[in-house]
Parts: structure tokens; C-alpha cells; sequence
């Protein structure tokens, strides 16, 4: 079993928010800043958006998971500090490395397409959705906000099935692979209601930035924006209970808690 | 060996089917609900369908395997008692399962996507294609029976295949990803004729929440309705009988039956 | 080691061509009878034919590796024998199973798609092309051989790098999903100049019964038909001999043919 | 422990850039040559330039990882040899060989497309993009230099990280997968502001064969060739030390240097 100081997990976990951000970012600034005009996708468009972000949380676990378990989303984390498969004191400084990284990933990727956002955009006051994420419904946050519960619930259960199933001694990677694969699936199918953040740092991070680097439309006017984090985090925590009754309990009883190699992984909830 | 109760089972195929239900509706909802007109498909078109479906099975298995095994379909779990490698008694109690968490997925699909559905198509006249399937050539039963009687034998076939050949100690992982990558395939070549149903649970449960939600053409008074129930129970059945005669028996005589490291899987068919 | 007969090699070898061939006319069918008019793919267009057509093989494979090895293809079965890894005794016989094989494939899909079919081409006057290939350059037949030449030369070169590469115990599902990658980049990068057949079975088989099915446009008559069996029959010995000289050699010489936990599986050239 | 000589680890490596190359520019010809007019790409567009150099990488690492390492670009041996983990010695033998396979193999793509791109541009004045990069913000070439100092530093920190993850026994078959999906990753991410060469060796060697062979923009008029060289370089090394301060020194000060079964692999820097 290996031990990583305090600081090691932090600079992980932000480290891999960031991966995970500069890929997914530079991802919907290829399909955006590129089109001839605006609402238009171009560069492989939507599926991109799908494939990129799935491989972004690839690599973004692939470079923190020995070290920081790579949750880089706070609804994951509060999920697992709610069943007890992740101690509490540890929660804070995982959000705060969380939001670092997804607020540098942006920053970055800001950057790198700057030459072609002041082309595209030059009072970038259409763009902040390139970084942060916007509901399909404009003026209502309801329908937004169901999504956000109910797309994170799916994904925080079936992140449990995953650790509950791949055996563990391949997990460092088949879980970049196999999360990459439901990042994708999330996409596919819950994307058009509220752009899929499902994830509080990843919404948030960016936001702030977009705020402070002066783009106009960035949710906070709106009233938005605190959608993709409470949805998220009560999703996330229905999703893990959800789980661990119905499926989660199930290995328990049996004394089958984990993989086939592993003892008891199943937590509190 | 792991042993889990009755309900367990029950439980767990149906929020595999579940699962795979609501990412699958989710994905037509996506493919379809944001388009600017009936008949174009927008946000990755049918290449999502196809991915998407395919990574829906993938996640349906995942969070059902060690419990129920993972049948998600009634044509596999007949398949499966006719040539005895399911029991018989178990048969009703699967199905029944299969077609609650059908119906219940397509429930939760439409409550996610309701704000936009209503916009899309007020009148729920045209949709009901999101849920359940239709067959391309109107007025005529039999090329869709075909199709379904010969997609799912090839599907079911291939299971069988799947299941003699990878080795039974990674079957937790690679199976899932495995029949992700079939059904894709099935998508890809028979997705026209008849929507790829090839799973009576799939098409029948959707299909009852479309009529009791009030849509209009759900395929109840075209009298098409039985087609992807008929058609994929026949395939399976014949799927299964061919493969064992052709293929299994060969592995059967040469006492080679199942993957590399385990032992006689094949049944009596 | 298992030992089957030379009905049960012939069988499997033929059922594998035909699970390919059904699987790649169907994506065939789906991308091009569905289109508002000839010349326009739909359904996923290109993309699909290229990960259909990939899939099919790894289903091909999947179903008839253990018993007959999944050669497929008579340009890959007559390198492995010129290479010494396949006996020249059983080509023959291999080889009149990929054709029958490959036939029947074909015919099971214009029976699947017949109704479609007859509403979109009812003279079949335009496409043969769904079953069979034709050369980009019409007129000229010396760049389809070149391309059939060089792509199925680096085919068969990376067929042997994989089962070099490969461990050995992983065989039977890690070669199917990379042989499976490797038809996919041929048909992204060798697709257009003579439709990436790379295998005489799949194209003359089917070509076969295009002409006794009465398509007009057969290939026969414009004299082209032979290219696709020249071109890979040539390639594919070209590429396994280059191969063995400048890779496979090295291996042998350091005592390291195959893969890391096997025997010498390099042959004589 | 497998020993290769100089001339062996020279064809490995000439031989896998040359699979490489040779894929890559096949897939680049396929999606521009075939389109009705210049600047339309056709037969999967974007998506298949991304998957098929993502696949292209993939096979020229099958081909050449046991013997040389694979590593295939430049910039990826100097910032192995900057941090310790390649002989410096071995150095220009290796980039000699990346580049002399990357001309070879834009020359055999020119080849087998020839008589398709004499038709599309018969003066060669527009498809030097074919074979070679160029930046998107004509006139500037500190975009484009950000662009690679970014991207390469990302490709080559998660390089390392890769290699530090992936078990080692596992490493010949897991290694040319998850690389080929790291690749994808930087054209749908980073594709779009110099062509994502992210190698010296692909961006120059094809440069050079355009210029003799005729082609009238090659980017040496523009004065941008050095772009695509000196900027992976820098970027790989910044990535290489970054990756090894902030991640690496982790798993060494754990005395867990490299994957599960591994001594250290972790060198100076």
C-alpha cells in the first residue's frame, strides 16, 4: 500500500482537474472558435465534444489516480465521504485542488486558442459556454436542475458498479479506460438539458475564470449558475445511497464486497 | 460461487435494463428532441444512436452481471433456457424484471427531457419513435420480421460466441465491453429495417409508458407492436441452435467447451 | 492444444467469412439504400462503413478463431503458407470455405434489405457497389492494384507484428479487437482508390453473387473483377516476406519470436 | 531482457515512423483528395484525421516497440534522454531513423494517391497540408509556437505518466492502445492551431518530400517550418521535467517508481 503526503494528493488532484479541464476545454474551443459563425459546430462537433471530454477524464485520472484515488469532481468525492469510502477532513482540500486545477485547465486553454478567440469572438460575448455550461431552457433553472440530479446520480452509481466490478489489480487501467467510457455514454445521452457538467469544479472552475478574464454572458447575471453544483452534489449522494441498497448490499450479504480479488470496499451508506 | 436470493436477481436485471434504457432513451431524446424539424437528426446523429445503445448495454451489464448475469433481453434469457444454461423457473421472473425496468427507463427519459419534448412536439404526435421502434417499409409486417428474426440470431449467435471464448476470469470486463462493441455492430448493419430492437423488453416497455403517457402513433393500432417481440424470440432460439450445432459441439467433442480455464459451459441444444 | 477436424476447420472458416461479410454488406445497406438518392451516404455515412466493416472481421474472428485460426482471407492464408506457418495442404480447402462463406453473406443480406432495396434500385442497375468493389480512377486499373498491393502489404506485415506482439494466452480476445482497430485505419487510410477490399474472398464473393442476383453493374464486364484478388494475393506475400526480413528476423535472432511467453512461431521466410 | 543492435533498433524505429506516416498522410489524401473542391474535407472529415493518425501511431508502435522502443519522434527521445531514461549516444542514430521513415512514408502515400491527387490539384499549389502543417493564424507564428510548446508538453507529461502506470508484463499490448487514444485526444483538443504535428520528425520529414517532389507551398517561403520543431521540442522537455517534479518524485519518494510489478524506471529529472 503506498502513502502520498498531504501535499502529493493535493498537487494529484489538482493536477488532474487540470488535465481534465485543458482537454475538454481545448476540445470545445476546436468545435466552436473554427465555425464561420456563431451556433454553428465544425471540427467533428457534437461527437467530438463526446470523445474529448471522455478522453480528457481518461487522462486526467491516468495522472492522478495512484496518487489522489483521481475523484477530481467534489460531487465524487462528497459521494464517497457520505458512504465512508472516503474520510471527511480530507474533503476540503480535495474541492479546493479541484477547483484550482479546472480554474488553471481553463486559463491554459484560453491562452493557447487566445489568437483565435479575439478572431471569433473579440468582445468574447458569446462565449463563455466554450468553458462553462448553460441550460437548454433559457429562464427556467428547473429543468436544468432535474438533469443535473438525475445524470449525476447515474453517474456516481455506475462509478460504484465500476469499483464494485473491475478486478483490482487491473483497476489502475481499466478505471481511466472504463470511466472514459461513461463520461462518453453521459454525454450521448444527457448532454443537451444543461451541457453535462456533472461536476461542480468542472462548471465553476471555469466560470470564475470566464468571469474574471471578462467575458460577458458567464450564468452569474442569469442566476445559473449554482445549478451545476447543487444538482451534481444531491445527484452524486442519491446515486451512491441508491446504489449501495440496491446492488451494494447485495455483494455485502454475500460476503462479496469489491472485485474478485479484493475484501470489503462497500461503506456506512 | 457467489448465491444471491430471488430478489436480488429480480433487483438487479431490472436496473440493468433500466440503465439501459433510460442512457438509450436519453440518446434518442438527444439525437432527436433538439433538432429544428421532425425527420433530422442533430447532436451526433445516428452515430450516437449507435454509440450510445452500444455503451447503454455496456453500463445495463455492468451494474447487473454478478447478480442476474445480465440477460437484459427476453429473447437472450430464452435462448439461454432452451439450450439449459438458465432454468426455466427462472424465466418468468426475468422477464417480468426486464420489461418493469424497460418501462421505467423510458419513464425517466421522458420526465428528464419533458421541458424540451413538449416544445419539440406539444402534441406527442410524431415522437414516440424516441422510445420504442418502428418499421421502415409501412404497410408491410414482413421485411421487419425478417430483419429481426435474422438480427437477433446473429446477435445471440455471437453471445454464445462471446461467451465460449473470452477467458472466464476477465468475463467481468471484457463482456461488458464486448457485447458494447456487438450491439454497435448490429446498430451499424441492421439498424434500418426495424430500429434494431432485437429485445421484446426493450421495444414492448417503452411502447406500453408511450401509450399510457398519451402518445399518439405508438404502433398499437398499425398492429406492428408484436413484430419485435416475435422476431427476436424466434432469432434467439435460432441463433442459439445453429451456433450449438455449427460451433459449439465442435469445442464440445474436442472437450474444449467454454473459455481457456474453465469448465463444460455448453448446454443441451 | 485442441485438435478439430477438417469439417469442423472448414466450417468455422466458413462461418467466419459469412458473419463478416453479413455484418459489412449490412453497414453497406444501411449508408447507402436509406439515402434520398444514389451517390450520398447516410446513416453515419463513411465513418460507419469503416467501423462496421472493422467490427465485422472481430466478429468474423470471435466466432471461428479457436477452430480454424479466422484467416478470413485467402490473401492471408497463402502468406502465412508461403511464410511456413500454414500448411499448404489445407489452402484449398480454406480458401473454398472463405468463398462459400463470403457468398452466402451476401446473399443474406439482399434478403434482409430485398424491400428496401428493390424501392431504392429497382433495376439493380447502380448498386453492386453495396456488395463488391470498383476502382476510384475508372478506366485505369493500375492505381486500384497499386493501392490493393501497398494496403494489403501493410495489413499483413501488421498481422504478423500483432501475433508477434501479443501475449500468447491473451490471444483469443486481444486479436480480435486489434485486428479489428487495423481494418478500421486501413479503410480511413486505404479506403478510396479501390473501396479496401484487401481480400479476395470479400470481394469476389460476393461479386459472384451480385452477377447471379442480376446487377447490372458487376465489374465483370469492365474487366476489373481480377484486380481485387491480384492485388492482395501480391501484397500480402509481398508484406509478410518483408516483414520476416526486416522485423520478424530480429526476434528470431535474439531467441525472442512471438510472443513473450511463447515458442517460436516464426517460420522460413 | 531482449538485446537489439544499432541496425535493428535503426529499421525498428525507421519502420515504425514509416507505418506511421504512411497511415497518417493515407488518411489526410483520403479526406481531402477525394472532395469536389479545396478546403472540404469528405469521407469522415475531422473525426477520421483524428482516429486514423490516433491509429496510425498505434500500429507503428506494434510494429517496432519490442526492438526500439517506439519511440517515433524526436521530441520524445530528447526528453528521455533529458531525463536519463535514453542513452544520449543513441540520439541522432534514432532521429536519422524518425526521420528518413517519415519521408519514406509520405513518399508511398504520395505514390498510391497519385493518380487521384494529379486530378485534385494537378500544379501541387494547394496539398502540401496533405503531408505537412501549417498554422491557422496566417502571417504569425507565435500562435502556433504556444500551440506546440502546450501541446507536446501535455502529450509527453502523459507519456510519462502512462509509463509509469500501465503494469509492466502488460505493457507491449496496453501501451500502443492507450497512446493511440492519447493521440486522438490532442487533434480533437489541440488540432486546430498548427496542425498538432507534436513530432519534428512527421512535420519535417513529409516537408522535405513535399519540396521535392514538387509541391509549391511547403512553408519554407512562409519561414514557419521551424515551427513544428522547435516547439515540440521545448514543450517536450518542460513537459518531461514538470511531470517528473510534480508526479514522478512522488512514486520515487514512496520507493514506487514505475508500474505495479516494476524496479524504477524514474530518471534524473
Amino acid at each position: 500500500m503506498m502513502r502520498f503526503s498531504r501535499r502529493q494528493e493535493f498537487v494529484a488532484e489538482l493536477l488532474g482537474t487540470f488535465v481534465l479541464i485543458l482537454l475538454g476545454s481545448g476540445t470545445n474551443c476546436m468545435v466552436t472558435l473554427f465555425s464561420p459563425h456563431v451556433g454553428t459546430l465544425v471540427n467533428g462537433g457534437y461527437t467530438h465534444v463526446v470523445i474529448g471530454w471522455g478522453l480528457a477524464v481518461m487522462f486526467g485520472i491516468v495522472i492522478s489516480i495512484r496518487i489522489s484515488g483521481a475523484h477530481l469532481n467534489p460531487a465524487v468525492s462528497i459521494a464517497l465521504a457520505v458512504c465512508g469510502r472516503f474520510p471527511w477532513r480530507k474533503l476540503p482540500h480535495y474541492i479546493v485542488a479541484q477547483l484550482a486545477g479546472a480554474f488553471l485547465g481553463a486559463a491554459l486553454a484560453f491562452v493557447v486558442y487566445h489568437a483565435k478567440w479575439v478572431e471569433f469572438d473579440p468582445q468574447l460575448a458569446y462565449t463563455a459556454g466554450v468553458l462553462t455550461t448553460f441550460p437548454a431552457i433559457t429562464g427556467h433553472f428547473l429543468p436544468g436542475l432535474i438533469d443535473q440530479i438525475v445524470g449525476t446520480g447515474l453517474l456516481v452509481s455506475l462509478l460504484f458498479a465500476l469499483a464494485d466490478l473491475l478486478p483490482q489489480k487491473h483497476t489502475q487501467w481499466l478505471t481511466p479506460l472504463a470511466v472514459s467510457l461513461l463520461i462518453m455514454v453521459m454525454g450521448i445521452a444527457f448532454g443537451g438539458m444543461h451541457g453535462y457538467a456533472l461536476n461542480p469544479a468542472r462548471d465553476f472552475g471555469p466560470r470564475l475564470f470566464a468571469g474574471i478574464a471578462g467575458f460577458k454572458n458567464t450564468g452569474f447575471a442569469q442566476g445559473i449558475w449554482w445549478v451545476p453544483i447543487l444538482g451534481p452534489i444531491v445527484g452524486g449522494v442519491l446515486g451512491a445511497v441508491l446504489y449501495q441498497r440496491f446492488i451494494g448490499q447485495a455483494y455485502h450479504q454475500t460476503g462479496q464486497s469489491g472485485g474478485q480479488d479484493q475484501g470489503s470496499r462497500t461503506g456506512e451508506c
